[in-house]
């Protein structure tokens, strides 16, 4: 009898729990938030800093929208729709740009996608940002530096919201 | 004689019949209607279901314009534009997309004719349809899956409305 | 003791009741769902043919990313790129389209702000969509008839859900 | 003799000094630097939360180029362009942009300007940034709360840089 009691309680530990998370954490678990976007833009910038590289540092929400921009002094201007559009290409369809860009080379499955969207860009800079449960929130997108360069940079802000 | 008026009368039966489903029936034949286009939409929805794709789907009619639309929950937000262009480009062209892409490739006759129309897509997932009569009325167009998977779910698509 | 133990039975009640909606139902709380956008295009329609108005009816999902559509036929062709921008323009700034468009006549507050985001509708027929808990979680835009109609209509389609 | 001597050593070091500054602040004079357009922007976000306004605010560069940019959660999507749009249009005539609005109603001497620049925005909320000499350096965007809250927010985050 006194186990039974012990276990429902357990049970109701864990719903009481649950809930809490539901309702103190909700905006976190499906979207990014601001100060994580921001976050993720600083984190990048560091990292560029401390390499010497010159980037632009896009992250945009689970719905693909702009959420936070950063442009480092004397980087490529053109690097700013670059990076806006790595952001949106790697939420678009969930995937690190370097990965999708090996499909859209000639003979490649799915050649030339990156006339859709309004332009997209598949090369190494963009990946997912995924929350602590690996829920997809958003993304982000480096450009400037080398294509490893860019890649390393963004991986790094991508990470910055899990501490 | 009785036999001649029996002829008659069968020919003149078929004649009304026909011109029935010539008054009753035009849009069908020249232009998908949007019962059609409805059809064909939740065809390929309950297919991709079945099949546990994701996808988002389009059916433009005879004049290449958007007719009907559907995006599954949690499918790419990338395929919005890719389905509707694959509608498109099949409609343009009167020609499955992934039959385009074999001659859109370097040094293929028609070289980036992506470029054209404000953006094709020309990997397979979109297709013409067609009506009893093998006329084509309008184009499907999925997005989301592998291009097996959005070229089989837009074939069940397109041919829903044939039933 | 009896009064205490009911009362800690009916708090653990609506803990669980709590729990369990946010298991089923966390999708359509925060987003429309695919056959929640559905069914807001086709009580739209259904308004439509009641009252012989020809329209395209277009809803968006929370992040204003196109989610259904239906085009009906031989309503104007036009009003397919008005329809999605009328959802569009809804869900851009959580209002009916004819309030906006009470601000940015000439003289208003936000005079021409029709020339952003790629282009706005300001005038009536687009409509935020709530859930039952008042919650944004879509629009619908619809557009062929007179801005009265287009606003009706739209208004049908945006409460369908609700049942 | 003294008295020379040290006019000469107070010369030498006005000279040093300002030797001193064009060399390390160069970049500060002439163009806003990422640190700054950041620090505007953090500003902004703050006066903002005070007064409770959920908005989206963007920094361009001295020559109109995206800078820094954070969409507060929960504001209007379609503020993200109109935020950009207003710190564009700030720099680009160096006015505010409500001092620009005046001049393109109907009969206006710029009337539709806001059709040129791919879409400008001339109602208030975006100002040009000045350095401590006074000059143009950038401009500061602000979006989603009413015109005069978008303007105070935007004058807080432009001044904040002189701080």
């Amino acid at each position: 009898m006194r186990k039974k009691q012990t276990t429902i309680k357990r049970f109701l530990l864990v719903l009481i729990i649950t809930s809490f998370n539901f309702y103190s954490g909700q905006a976190q678990t499906n979207d990014i938030t601001d100060n994580e976007a921001l976050k993720a833009v600083l984190a990048a910038k560091e990292a560029a800093e401390k390499t010497g590289v010159l980037v632009n540092i896009a992250v945009v929400d689970a719905g693909a929208n702009l959420k936070s921009f950063i442009r480092m002094d004397d980087s490529f201007l053109g690097s700013i729709d670059v990076s806006i559009k790595k952001a949106k290409t790697a939420r678009y369809f969930n995937i690190a740009t370097g990965e999708l860009g090996k499909l859209t080379q000639p003979g490649g499955i799915i050649y030339n996608i990156e006339l859709s969207n309004g332009g997209l860009v598949t090369f190494p800079g963009g990946i997912p940002i995924k929350n602590k449960q690996g829920k997809i929130i958003g993304a982000i997108g480096v450009s400037g530096g080398t294509i490893e360069q860019d890649h390393a940079i963004a991986t790094v802000g991508a990470k910055s919201i899990l501490n």
